[in-house]
């Protein structure tokens, strides 16, 4: 695979795609996912690793409610990674990771994750380049623990929304009293260093590419939605689960 | 290095070696550490794991308890390993390892540590020689992560003690009341591997040394914690530790 040039990249659902079609296509598939999940759970040979990245507004949250929310909370956990806690800055990066990797039978989502100790770091250049790339390789040999010794599916995602869509995004924040609880005015100015996030996006997708990404269209949160969701459904299906049936002594 | 051959290398403290002398200069060497350790805590840049692994009855208790027993607890952590929880079982090796990695500056203990799971799962052949050589190259990856991503200096002991003196410690176990918690007839059964341990072991030493092991001759306690002791001492004073002074706004 060539180098990723996110601005190449379509941020729209594909033309011709009908919402209302794949709204019902989504129901249809989250269906199967219940049952999944059930299988995994119930099975408890695999693992699954979901990580959420995306620019601020790009759809993280909205994900996480309306894909994986649906599922059961019992096996399927969530956790949002914010500025390291000052006992977390005291470890390594990946330690306040690893600590929430998934226990076999369960799937576990990272909103935002390791990814940002090469991102947001980067852009606001508090490492520089050569910590970066040690970074990065110790991503690639650590995503490589997981799939190696706990037979945990990595899934990748890259929630790709245009500067327009997100400028919308951020000003409804203001205007809206349901969403005013989102608004943060340094949003504004993270958005100008766009082409820097972008560039630094790119370069990540490039070096810490062992497990792939996928980059959804995230421009219309229906799409972003139904994207997600049948990668999920079509990894959980390609691991032929099967109900272990009862128990032997 | 060639390769470590254990049958070579004496479990004996040097000929000629002053007991008394020794013991004295060991308690000179833990007044250092005290204050070695008060500037490792007071400084928090660097950390130290110290990784103590043997056959049974080698004294890893007795040195955790004479040697790092004597620091500050509020800055010195132990852990012990075990056999794997159900819910340590159901991730991968390491999680439950770098869950107790420490945090800057702090020094940790492992007694027993990461390496069972390539000794006591490879004597007994619960995992093969393909999965051992991969656990070895993650190991690898994991060290080099906490030195190279929280300036983790990490000391690894192996205590060579003698089939004879285990023989001795363990019949002990048996017959002073005080030992007889630690009396397992288990022991005497896996004693009887003593090969296929000293086998294991060696390919450890040899795939595993990205962190170089100290082989500590243990027959006679006082010079294994002398050793310990000296060992963590050095490494402490090559820090070239200072106090941070007033904290500046």
């Amino acid at each position: 695979m060539g180098k990723i040039k996110l601005s190449e990249i379509s941020t729209k659902a594909p033309d011709g795609l009908d919402k209302k079609e794949t709204k019902e296509k989504l129901e249809g598939i989250l269906q199967e996912l219940d049952e999944l999940q059930n299988l995994l759970y119930a099975e408890s040979k695999h693992s699954v690793l979901v990580v959420i990245q995306g620019m601020d507004a790009s759809g993280k949250d909205g994900a996480v409610r309306n894909v994986f929310g649906k599922l059961n909370p019992q096996g399927v956990l969530v956790r949002s990674y914010k500025v390291p806690t000052a006992e977390e800055a005291a470890h390594d990066f990946l330690w306040r990771i690893h600590l929430h990797a998934p226990q076999k039978g369960y799937i576990q989502i990272f909103n935002r994750s390791h990814y940002e100790d090469i991102l947001v770091t980067r852009v606001h250049k508090w490492i520089d380049n050569k910590t970066a790339r040690k970074r990065m390789q110790a991503i690639n040999d650590f995503e490589k623990l997981l799939q190696e010794h706990n037979d945990t599916h990595i899934l990748k995602f890259y929630l790709h929304i245009s500067p327009k869509e997100q400028r919308e995004r951020l000003e409804e924040r203001i205007h809206n009293p349901a969403k005013q609880w989102k608004y943060n005015e340094n949003d504004f100015e993270e958005a100008k260093l766009w082409d820097d996030y972008m560039e630094m996006y790119e370069d990540c997708f490039e070096n810490c590419n062992d497990v792939p990404w996928t980059i959804v269209p995230t421009d219309q949160n229906w799409y972003k939605e139904y994207v997600m969701a049948t990668m999920l459904r079509d990894t959980l299906k390609g691991l032929n689960m099967q109900y272990p049936g009862l128990k032997k002594k």
